[in-house]
């Protein structure tokens, strides 16, 4: 079994927020994707050893921000390598609360969702939260990051928790 | 609420398949997505209409293959635009068995995956099946087909059972 299949995989990248209390954070996710369309449903994959789990799980509502291909990597970083356990990673960011008080990234973003969480699925280490949209918009016409973009011209590289990281060894 | 900002979510193109005692069956989807690393677990999007959820349905067993950037629109028209209850979809197509006995495509393949269902999870006209990797492989380097891709560039269409159909209006 050669698990590098699985990078062959198509997702795009975004930056997935919630909130707790008046409390907000994020993180960023590859695994944003919809599930039905009558009623408009979309899912997403999350570890539960994340500061943005525990607020998904608590507020029942997130927000994802699909993130366009000239995001620059620190960007990234700031979101998707950090916790929001040790710092705010909001602060500099240009952003606006939805109507479920969850964080919309207003910089970076191609468009939104916003969605209230109707299942959630224990699928072991990560949680699959499946939600209902309340709100959706386009900001502009730029091109969805993609995740092989990311991981190819960017030589971006995935943190442990992500859904997708596989462990290559490298031959001695 | 602007449904289009569905259409920025980021997918790849796949070839779902699965098998009923000798009967096989395939469509395309494209919500494949690896859940959680450790043990490899992805999951998909069907809706209940098609062949192929009887399929996994009742074998609790599919394939996926990676489509390649050069896909014929034929090759995606014969799996995605026709149902297995009035065609063999596999006629004239290139595949090998795998170890579950979902049939693998070997054309316009850049990688595939077999797995086992583990969770079936219902999402209304869709059923989400969360599955374990029993094997995976890749066949070449070629890029990965993104859903943004086919859409634009191929300007090709979307079924109303695909889980990503938006209904757009069109203005009088």
């Amino acid at each position: 079994m050669d698990l590098k299949a699985l990078y062959k995989l198509g997702y795009g990248m975004y930056v997935v927020s919630s909130k707790k209390g008046d409390k907000i954070n994020a993180q960023i996710a590859n695994t944003v994707f919809q599930v039905t369309s009558e009623p408009p449903t979309v899912a997403v994959s999350i570890n539960k050893k994340n500061l943005t789990w525990e607020y998904i799980h608590k507020s029942k509502v997130f927000a994802a921000s699909v993130l366009c291909t000239d995001t620059p990597l620190a960007f990234i970083g700031r979101f998707g390598f950090k916790s929001g356990r040790d710092t705010n990673k909001f602060e500099g960011v240009s952003y606006k609360l939805g109507m479920t008080g969850s964080p919309i990234v207003l910089e970076n973003t191609v468009s939104y969702l916003e969605a209230k969480v109707t299942q959630e699925v224990d699928a072991g280490t990560h949680t699959i939260f499946i939600a209902e949209l309340v709100d959706a918009n386009v900001l502009n016409e730029k091109t969805t990051l993609t995740y092989e973009y990311y991981q190819q011209v960017k030589r971006g590289t995935t943190p442990k928790t992500a859904p997708s990281y596989v462990e290559v060894k490298k031959e001695a």
